[in-house]
């Protein structure tokens, strides 16, 4: 059901009925290690390459995920799922075993909030009893896909983010799960003409501002409606332009404002300089994370907001801006009844 | 409403209002250039680059089928939207300034079948009055992305394609249109470990006949329920692999298969090998071509089935295989009372 001018307000509240996250050994030494359901100490996964790392990963995670959902394969109707590389590439190879009909997703490091709110638009519009929404990153695909060959050792600044190696994914159903997601706010393209590829949190930050705006027009709501406000992988600097760009638009979210590339990481002792990011990052942190203090109950309802930096090596050498997106989606407890 | 074990029946079918197609100037010289929209002489549709131009095709396609249908923008509630590049960068650049809330996806060439039937699937469910589907490609920006650089001048078999420099845009809405989206049938991913990246059809032929074959069992129906199975960019030798297929699977289709790739060029006249290619390909016949037919009533109703071969010059250079998909709707004529 519209909602608003840009959002939508499911009829139904589709229910995540399980969630589960797979990382790498970095991931599993940071502040939220003991949370990830499956730390692989070896990168490549037990594969040959990079992409192939990053495509178990999604595999895993599909496995597992379907095993605490105690669903089989057969039982889940569309999966809704991506990457960051050319072409998905990790996820057409990591995906494929899985046999079930999938729709390709780019949103940059915004595609956990595209894919979940589509799988929830599908189990609404009763057109699915069961979807499968995933996403992925790894470090070293990433590094190969967007910046210089690990080999090279090039420095990093400070204000750059360390893409997270692992997959997060979430299983939806009608009934009987522990979360639900009443509403979705996708976003727009926003283009501030900002290229700094190795400070994305602040090409982000201006469309994440833009979304949760919106969403709060939208559904007439404040950031007071929300225990938190959970952006995908601003980092510190993004985080901080995002707070600001809000209190300008009349909002005060820094008291409940997380941002999941902040969390992933000690940035002091793990050299992650501004934090997290990749499709991982909040995927991993939403499922291994945020998912778990709304089931236990301690949150009621969380605006969760992945955020995008829509680049490529091609349009970065060409001298293109940095255009963001971030896609919304509503996240709430399951009242006992409703269970 | 689900249909069978993979499909959607559209509850309410929504419909195409519009249609749009820009395209270039060797397609124009085609066998359907009398068709087309926009005819653009200018390889680089007066931009300083091949992705920049690519970009240019989506938004004059957009703004041409917004004229036809004489909506505005902001009347457009999401835009599904997609193309071959990495990062999908020729969606990121072309579609920003229509300011419209942006689902980014990926099926390779098949894009436009999974952007359609996501367009109308939200339709179909009242979370939007108004969609806008489209999807892309260009020669030179593809060759860049997947081949050589197209100075190197390189020798192309037989077997191989070539990719379709063109637009197609549609806008669906509730009613008032020229036809109707019924059902859609979401492809999964089939690998049969086929490598040769210049026989994309081949790649591609088994996931147009797995989703064709699951569509016909879906639906109850055989190939004589459909006036026309129109498939993607299969080309000469993947359009024959695939009525083998459908043969072995039961069914003959080859009285009433048509291939966009096959339609689009004049191969002997235009050094074209098995046919046209790329999201766009299926996109602009469909929009130019086979709507038109619908809208006469010359067809009551086709099944259309862009197809994709997803690969990257990663996985390819990697030694991988080329998976194909496939995804369908069915596209049917609107009775006057219905109008």
């Amino acid at each position: 059901m519209q909602q608003g001018k840009q959002s939508i307000c499911f009829k139904q509240a589709p229910q995540i009925l399980e969630a589960a996250s797979v990382v790498g050994e970095k991931e599993g030494q940071g502040p939220l290690g003991r949370f990830f359901d499956e730390i692989e100490k070896d990168p490549m996964f037990g594969t040959e390459n990079w992409e192939a790392a990053e495509s178990a990963s999604q595999k895993r995670a599909a496995e597992r995920v379907l095993e605490k959902a105690g669903l089989t394969r057969s039982q889940i109707r569309y999966l809704f799922a991506g990457d960051l590389l050319g072409q998905l590439i990790a996820t057409s190879f990591g995906t494929v075993d899985l046999n079930i009909p999938v729709m390709g997703l780019y949103g940059a490091c915004s595609t956990m909030g595209e894919a979940m709110g589509l799988a929830a638009a599908f189990i609404d519009s009763d057109n699915a009893d069961h979807t499968l929404a995933l996403a992925s990153s790894h470090f070293a695909s990433a590094e190969k896909q967007f910046r210089f060959p690990l080999e090279y050792g090039n420095q990093r600044p400070y204000s750059a983010t360390w893409t997270v190696t692992g997959c997060g994914a979430v299983v939806l159903g009608k009934r009987g799960g522990v979360a639900a997601v009443t509403g979705m706010t996708p976003g727009k393209i926003v283009d501030m003409g900002y290229k700094d590829s190795m400070n994305m949190g602040a090409a982000m930050a201006p469309a994440a501002a833009d979304t949760i705006w919106q969403h709060f027009q939208d559904f007439e709501r404040r950031p007071e409606d929300y225990d938190q406000i959970i952006t995908g992988d601003l980092g510190t600097i993004g985080a901080e332009i995002l707070t600001d760009f809000m209190r300008n638009k009349g909002y005060d979210i820094s008291d409940r404002h997380m941002d999941c590339g902040i969390e992933i990481f000690d940035s002091e002792s793990q050299d992650t300089h501004a934090g997290g990011s990749g499709c991982g990052c909040s995927a991993v942190t939403f499922c291994a994370f945020v998912l778990p203090r709304i089931r236990s109950g301690q949150w009621q309802r969380v605006l969760f907001v992945p955020t995008g930096a829509l680049l490529s090596s091609t349009s970065f050498n060409e001298g293109n801006s940095i255009p963001g997106i971030a896609h919304a989606v509503v996240v709430e407890s399951v009242k006992a009844e409703e269970k």
